[in-house]
């Protein structure tokens, strides 16, 4: 699925690395700046932080995808209203408080929407707002406005690398990715890695450009885009409320090659959609699932997404232990569900390449077992060190490889085919989302 | 949901309940024994354990539901075969090996049936086999036929709880419950815990009552009981390919009232889908979502079942965290993507009795917060103690009280509702899974 197949020895090369990958588009400046304030639903300082993407000029060129969790935060719900604006100057993210049902959220969000673009010398209607952090919080609008000032201040930068480590929370190191076309490119950065400090996932992608692209053409490339990277991919099947990705152009390039456009966006997205769980709360492995001769797309990822969510399975794999028997569970569960009738006979799997099913039984053998388990040691992020005062903590805030636990599943039945991407399910994980107190 | 509050001091004053529980109906004899192999697929000794449950006479009344995997074990494909048989004379139970998807699976479980048939003077039809285990293993045929004389020796116990102990596997403590009806009784005990050594979630629950209820009727009253009960309860969302119920009658004892035995029939089942999750791998509170309000029971189960299957919500609740926004979350998930038209504004929730959201809003505040975490503690059957060697076990071999989360979601919307019961996802859960190696 990625474009690449990076390795990095140091914190440092990937760093570096980030750094090539980071590059401004024309047409937009970003700035960040953090904050500290008192909650009013617990009694205790918390920190934010600011983060401003501002465009030369307001575009009218810009497509969005949000959650379809049916508890939208509010600038979710403020971010479809704004599809239908002319134009959009800014966007602005921040973590810690994701304004999710919070009482008068949405008017809340508004007036911070209002504060910015009186910063800026735009309309509120032409900010796209974002957030993430605690459900259920009320955004510290006062605390924030006082920040504002300092937010525009450092706009300016030509690099992504502060603006994808600002919107960060529990994700171990910013997540960026570049594809070049013509003279222009797509940068994108993302957040997410399965829950927030402790309470929420929340995937944000924010797509750049300054490929002179129509807003028709944006919005009739995103949503395929999307699909085939973000909606295939899971950390931990919990689909959050403020999910968003923004594609903005700046229009400053001229692009004679629409196609070369698509593919660079389509890259960009799939790249970020493995960045996402290779980065997940207390990921060991990534699994990259791909599906084929299914009768429908629907079934071959219903299936890919069903392997990746199994809690069995993914404990098993973060053990280096080749269950494949739960392998094959978490097929049957989603097949008996959705797909009873379905004719299993030519079903085929693979671990690693290595043939372990077909004809209808397994076939395994004390050499295959090594054989697998080789394999997951070869894939495997990190180790567990640790606990330290009971709580698990990743020993590495950098990827140390691309490298996947490769399942194949043949069906034997159709043309369709689909690729899905997903983590294990370790200590660490628990010790993020238990072990923490909000 | 369950039919008793019960609590327990310690292991011996659990042994003592439990003797009250497992006494035999009339027209059984159960057998255990245990014996030691060597897997064809690792190489290493492994022990399994055997369960006879005989009838003192062929039953033409008995009724079965098995699990809906697409891989379904040898023991269900035989099982669902054995219903059309005029009748059967005893229930044979191993562990350690699920005989899922083996090489010849079928043909071997017949072996086997065929050997303990001739050990009791049955034919191999009438012997109904049930395997829990390794998927992908093959049964140790010769061994256990080496094994066979020492479990038709023991036949003739008066209480289940060797069977039930016999049953087990991740299990800490047997399960049995039983309901008296008239001059008989309904007796049922259960495994499954997540998942067993570390290979498989199955679920086995035998039903046994020597009221003489014909085998129209059983068959008719255990579905919906099965479905209110087992189908409303979920420890890690894997769906075995091994879960079996099965209900025996050897109709010793007249039963003038069915409607008394359909309810005893029921609560058993209620009962003892309560305990499973209370043993769950690694669980450290159980979950009851009560759904109310609904326009359909299907939707009223969806959302509970989301609620409970949320790796988010699950961590939180281990921690004794009240993070709500991820119940929210959860539920969101569930209705966006299965009706995302529906009208939430109704919508109220309760933790612990106590109401956090409505009008669209949560209601939070520092008071409400110690309260939900005292609702959270209370419910707690245990905390961890560890790791020891990088692994956690659970402190307890008995269920401490039986006490849940109680979390209430009325969406304002119609008729229908469903109580759906889950577990909590902790550091146990994993060790059992991913730390062990099979």
């Amino acid at each position: 699925m990625s474009s690449s197949n990076l390795s990095f020895s140091s914190r440092a090369a990937h760093r570096a690395w980030l750094a090539s990958q980071a590059i401004l588009p024309a047409g937009f400046r970003v700035g960040t700046t953090s904050l500290s304030f008192t909650p009013a639903e617990v009694a205790k300082t918390a920190k934010m932080d600011l983060t401003l993407v501002v465009l030369d000029r307001p575009t009218s060129d810009f497509a969005a995808q949000f959650t379809r969790n049916s508890f939208p935060g509010a600038p979710v719900l403020i971010g479809r209203r704004r599809l239908a604006e002319p134009s959009v100057g800014a966007l602005v993210v921040n973590n810690k408080v994701s304004a999710v049902c919070a009482p008068d959220g949405v008017a809340v969000a508004e007036q911070w929407c209002a504060a910015v673009a009186a910063a800026l010398g735009l309309q509120a209607s032409q900010v796209l707002p974002n957030s993430t952090g605690v459900i259920g919080w009320r955004m510290p609008i006062e605390a924030m406005r006082a920040a504002l000032p300092a937010a525009v201040a450092s706009l300016g930068q030509r690099s992504l690398v502060d603006a994808a480590t600002s919107i960060m929370t529990t994700d171990l190191y910013p997540k960026v990715r570049r594809a070049a076309v013509g003279g222009g490119s797509v940068v994108g950065f993302a957040k997410g890695a399965g829950m927030i400090e402790p309470n929420l996932a929340t995937m944000l992608v924010f797509l750049l450009t300054d490929l002179a692209v129509p807003r028709a053409d944006l919005r009739r490339m995103l949503a395929p885009a999307v699909d085939a990277s973000f909606n295939c991919m899971s950390i931990d099947s919990d689909t959050s409320t403020s999910d968003t990705v923004l594609l903005l152009s700046s229009g400053q390039v001229p692009c004679p090659d629409p196609t070369a456009f698509q593919h660079a966006l389509e890259q960009v997205c799939r790249d970020l959609a493995e960045d996402l769980p290779r980065n997940g709360e207390g990921v060991h492995h990534v699994l990259r699932v791909q599906v084929s001769g299914a009768p429908s797309e629907i079934l071959a990822r219903g299936i890919g997404k069903s392997v990746v969510n199994s809690p069995l399975f993914k404990c098993a794999v973060c053990g280096n232990d080749p269950n494949v028997g739960r392998l094959v569970c978490a097929i049957g569960k989603y097949l008996g569900s959705s797909a009873p009738q379905l004719d299993l006979r030519n079903l085929r799997i693979a671990l690693g390449g290595l043939p372990i099913f077909q004809n209808g039984s397994f076939h395994l053998d004390a050499h295959a077992e090594a054989a697998l388990r080789s394999h997951l040691e070869q894939a495997e992020l990190y180790a567990s060190v640790g606990p330290e005062a009971g709580i698990f903590r990743p020993p590495v805030d950098f990827p140390r490889h691309e490298r996947c636990v490769e399942i194949g599943i043949d069906l034997g039945l159709g043309p369709a085919a689909a690729t899905v991407i997903g983590a294990d399910l370790s200590h660490e994980y628990v010790s993020e989302n238990a072990d923490y107190r909000s």
